[in-house]
């Protein structure tokens, strides 16, 4: 299915293979990922409150990071939690996200058949996003609708970095992500599949690495909740780099609550840059750039 | 948790207890939920198109079934489609529902956390619906932010109705989908917990019936995905009725895409008052009205 109703963002072409990600990863020297996850209780009061300080906040973000980040996730929770007000505020921050760069629609969606279908319109279509995240709990013909997209891409959730992983994502033999990963990989359009694969368990990433070793993989965890780029880098990356890694907290809210605007920003970016330079050097020793 | 920010909606506090809902059934000798999946392709042209057809569509649904239904469950992602302009026209559908039926927000939501809790704000205080329907993928911690809330109701999936189901919910030993009723019981405030059990497998019911005796299952799959009402009652029912059974387009569509309004909503209202008239017998049979 070709994307067809007409978006506010204009996307880019590059964007849609492995390739051209690799080519704006080697342009960055950066694979970092800016999780845009305004929480109104931890953004500046300098940006004001509600919608629009939630929306000043989020832009101000993608400009002071800019130079450093490949892709920006939004979440969609902390949008939604503004009701119609909150999704009109998305859709202006991502239309502010230049096509050069991944916007990664952290939605989590997990329906079937025609409903899937209109959630896939609502990310790849409505908002203009190149990728959405999605839960893998009812299989194939919940996951199907997103990679029927062939210019965008769907980013299932396999093994997540937090506590609550343990529940179920490790259940029964092989352990369920590894079913999801092998399952998967059987889909209609499966090479238009990325996964998520936290941090936070730097073998099991390695593991996942070998059941899919070409796909993308978006990596959550690192920074605060304590994963490393390096060992990210050391069990993840493939020859096109294939990691996205993903840092919300630890690069938006590195000001404090009390900093200014400009300081805010200044902030932000120096913690980009400083995770982007560690991406650099693991690049630099795989020989990728 | 208790709800705080003033949503839209009025909800009854009758309906916050497993007796409560009892007594909502017991007046109607009724438990059908009607699924509001408005989908532009379907919904009769005399509506009118876009955004605005759809919302008269659905106010129009609801009136004409409201006799026979305890619960509605729109779908967000067909609001979702029309963005800012679709959540909306989704706030002023759910504000027409009367406060003495379900409001289900048929979210599929599973994310963790604060941002999980930012979901359940955007459900339960944004939009005032009584019930919202999570993922369970990842988790204790994507579940328990919303069980926080102390008056309204999780349906976490369990074992849902399409094919895909096979594709994990089967998975490993006991199935996933057994292991998900068995770990969330253990869930904080796991009385808050309902469950999505698909009719179209009556034997997986009975045993999801075993796994948790108390809670109630939100049952979609009947008519058009084939499960009859009588096997559901019979795999699935408690003594305090234990069922919501969910019909979505059996009932929206039934007038046919060239139906007049009146035409529709007479349709539609025949089809809930039948089913509605298996359930009263199933309910009889089992002594409970």
């Amino acid at each position: 299915m070709s994307s067809s109703r007409k978006s506010r963002r204009e996307t880019s072409q590059q964007l849609t293979t492995a390739q051209g990600i690799f080519q704006a990863i080697c342009a960055k020297k950066s694979f970092l990922c800016v999780g845009l996850d305004p929480d109104p209780d931890r953004i500046p009061t300098s940006f004001g409150g509600g919608v629009l300080g939630m929306e000043r906040f989020c832009k101000a973000m993608v400009t002071a990071t800019l130079p450093h980040a490949v892709a920006y996730k939004p979440n969609l929770a902390f949008f939604e939690q503004y009701g119609a007000e909150g999704w009109a505020a998305l859709e202006r921050v991502v239309e502010a996200i230049p096509s050069d760069v991944l916007v990664i629609a952290d939605a989590k969606r997990g329906d079937i058949g025609n409903t899937a279908t209109r959630y896939a319109r609502a990310m790849f279509e409505g908002l203009g996003a190149d990728a959405a995240t999605v839960a893998p709990y009812m299989g194939r013909d919940s996951v199907e609708p997103f990679t029927a997209f062939d210019n965008r891409w769907t980013v299932l959730l396999a093994l997540t970095s937090n506590q609550g992983a343990n529940d179920y994502e490790f259940h029964g033999m092989p352990p369920l992500f590894h079913q999801v990963l092998e399952t998967s990989q059987s889909y209609e359009n499966a090479d238009r599949l990325m996964y998520v694969v936290g941090a936070t368990r730097p073998e099991q990433l390695g593991e996942a690495r070998k059941k899919v070793p070409q796909a993308f993989l978006l990596v959550p965890g690192v920074g605060a909740q304590g994963g490393s780029v390096e060992e990210v880098a050391r069990f993840g990356l493939n020859g096109q780099c294939g990691l996205l890694v993903n840092s919300s907290r630890g690069i938006l809210y590195a000001a404090g609550p009390d900093a200014s605007i400009d300081a805010a920003k200044q902030a932000s970016a120096s913690e980009a840059a400083s995770l982007a330079g560690d991406m650099r050097r693991c690049l630099e020793a795989k020989g990728l750039v």
